[in-house]
């Protein structure tokens, strides 16, 4: 098990731990201001047009959160510069 | 148990631990939009059509975080980029 | 107990656990959408056929998590590359 | 303690605690649902036919994602890939 | 401590468990469903054949759910591939 392994094995789980750990808290957030948004429009229809523009900023706000954590995970998986660099390291050698 | 082994066993745990852990959040969001939306149709059946359209975009940002999960579970176990790169170093060899 | 037995044993154990945990959620979630969708409909009446028509949309997006977790542990069970590559690789040795 | 003995047990074992694991759930859900059904026929009698035929739609998707524990479950014990491949090499030895 | 005794343990124990931890859902989830049902029947006597025939259904859906985890019970007990495997390979040797 020498040091290209390790590298490659905290890559994973590090990857599938940062989006698994992530999704939790956007997942219920989206979940509760969907919920209430909905609320507010059974009890004040007029107020549509704000009330849905107000939800789709607010829930973009909130997957961005998510997206971050994708993002790591992405850049974990597909341009690690540790990886890189091990694997350069080895090559060359 | 060399290098290729170890990586093959933590990408099959992690490809499952982290759809398994990314499913939980999403579905509980998911679970509280559809039922509020549903409450709210009993209490203002005239605001069906805002209702029905903001849960659907509600639920399709919120799906969208699972979705995260997958692709990252589907990436770790079909384009894993340090299992290619030992794969082919053993080939190579 | 060489790298084969290995990679089958935390796949059988990943695809069980998989499921396993991925089913609480989406049951969850489900048992929680239904329950409110009983409630809305006899508060209601009138409304059943938005009321009913929302709740499948939302079902079908709540079980969509289910599944994802049920793919996965299927491609562990049925596709799996590493499983292929080792059994492969003891074949051609 | 060979690798067939190892991969049936983790089979065994895996196969109980999936259908033990995925049952909790579901069972809760769909007591739930049935539940709130109850309240709301003794509430609207005249509602009764779709809130049966919503309940019941319910309960199978609820219903669902216990089987499919159960699938995997069972394709653990009789359909095993894992199994048959270190069975077929042990008797081809 | 040879294989077969090994396999015959891990069954056991299995089958045990899986049952024993299956039937803790299903029973409360039964039970919730059931007094909702005397509940209702209290406040709308008129409606008993309705209420009692959703019940009925109800329970039998959730009394599936523990019916799953008595078969993989019983067939690791009386149908066991795996024991059967090993009794064959220890007899015919």
């Amino acid at each position: 098990m020498n040091s290209t392994t390790v590298i490659a094995i905290c890559s994973i789980i590090t990857a599938g731990v940062t989006i698994g750990l992530g999704s939790i808290a956007p997942a219920l957030g989206e979940g509760r201001a969907v919920s209430t948004a909905l609320t507010s429009l059974a009890q004040q229809p007029d107020a549509a047009k704000t009330i849905t523009r107000t939800l789709f900023v607010g829930l973009a706000m909130i997957e961005s959160i998510a997206i971050y954590c994708l993002v790591v995970s992405m850049i974990l998986i597909f341009a690690n510069p540790f990886w890189n660099h091990v694997i350069a390291h080895a090559t060359g050698k």
